[in-house]
């Protein structure tokens, strides 16, 4: 790998473990760590984690990745600090980029931070849903933190499209505000048509083709996105708000059998997807 | 086609001009008729329709299709009636059947009625969407009216046996509540997350995969659906009260920064998804 031949990888699931997959396959000597001992096992058995991410792996790393959930990534990061090579970049794989970004300039790493939030990944989680090539043809938001230096940003995006994905520099707050709408409010938007199914005792078999889309995303980790969550709070309240709302004026609509206010509501839906 | 020399298709959009494709491709002679004459004439001309669904056809019609928008069909039903043949099964396509199985009754034609409703189609509309072997593997509920004939019944299983789609009885009342909720409120859903994104300003093109799949049902037809929606109100109203009360919980759990609350939502989404 240009530019990373020692690199470490706090989190080897979905993402990290892709992560770890395309550098390892690349030629980067991978250290690798997670909460579940048999992720670790599993990686160095595949040949992927070349050794443990501890205190002397993490001093000769010149890359340190965080792919853990994203409200455990600035504790993460703090552990790891003491231990890691002073001219190492620093990114992580999170869905959120403010709460990281704030955790590195506080830490005093700004300079060398870069958060990284691929558009990658599917509903399935764990070191095993993983695979090289994962992040192929993906976007992949940068979002620097207020110090980081321009060669920092820079050696970020050339590791992305090494990789073939497609880096597009963002701010944090920008970020966190446009992904409430655009996933996050999707993403509780399954879950809780999914929960409301469930309580209703309508089971999964019952739907056709366009409901089982609509709740494919409930699929995803509850540890994850309950993470993703909490940690843009305020960003998804608003998005919440206005989800909430419009079902109340389909609700409404739908009481008062206003026909003419139905079709308006249906047709704003489909002028927004084509 | 065993059974169905000649039939009258009222509307050749998705759901009845795919039927007239697969009813002629068996041999059958089809009378058409459409609200929109371009249809009736695209119809004419690709060979499928072969006259106009008129007096005379009705009159010689074994088989009556109403394929119309659900609140549209039963003064479809009323205005074909005093022609159509004394002995024409008559069935329709909608996505609702108590209303029409109860027009059915009180016109008189309870004993040669059975409503289908086909799970099948997708979110285009129009003669141009339709396409033979629309219905192949299809599940079909057919809901009879109080009258209905065993006999008639056994046709109507026949004919979409012949198609090769998936017949399945059910009462005409439990369809449409457990539609409300199996397909109607996933509908609703997607379309008011699609409404809630366009009066953000939030583009299409900034969704992933997944927020993509959420969304994808509101492409669906305006009319249909508001149609769909006022005709099944009643069973429709408790299960947007549910959702409505679910994606409360989330909000509650977020504004509380309740992580296990939170988890606990999204694992209920996550096991009835499995």
């Amino acid at each position: 790998m240009p530019g990373f031949q020692s690199v470490a990888i706090i989190g080897l699931g979905l993402m990290g473990g892709s992560l770890a997959r395309d550098l390892a396959a690349r030629g980067a000597r991978v250290a690798g760590a997670d909460a579940d001992p048999e992720a670790l096992r599993a990686a160095r058995a595949a040949g992927v984690v070349a050794r443990p991410a501890d205190a002397a792996a993490l001093a000769e790393a010149e890359l340190l990745v965080l792919a853990v959930p994203v409200t455990a990534a600035p504790e993460a990061l703090r552990r790891a600090l003491p231990h890691l090579a002073p001219g190492a970049l620093v990114t992580d794989l999170g869905s959120t980029k403010g709460s990281i970004a704030a955790a590195a300039e506080a830490a005093g790493i700004g300079a060398r931070f870069v958060g990284s939030h691929p558009l990658a990944g599917d509903h399935r989680a764990g070191w095993e849903a993983g695979r090289e090539g994962l992040y192929r043809d993906a976007l992949v938001y940068l979002c620097p933190a207020p110090s980081t230096a321009p060669a920092a940003l820079a050696r970020a995006a050339r590791l992305w499209e090494e990789l073939g994905a497609r880096p597009r520099k963002m701010d944090a707050t920008e970020h966190d505000r446009l992904l409430a709408w655009s996933s996050h409010l999707p993403q509780l938007t399954a879950t809780a048509l999914a929960g409301t199914l469930a309580e209703a005792g309508v089971p999964h078999a019952a739907l056709g083709p366009g409901g089982r889309d609509t709740t494919r995303l409930a699929a995803s980790s509850p540890e994850m996105w309950a993470a993703i969550a909490l940690d843009n709070a305020p960003a998804l309240a608003p998005a919440l708000d206005a989800l909430r709302e419009r079902l109340r004026q389909l609700q409404d609509a739908v009481a008062a059998g206003d026909a003419e206010a139905l079709r308006r509501l249906f047709r704003e839906g489909r002028s927004w997807k084509e």
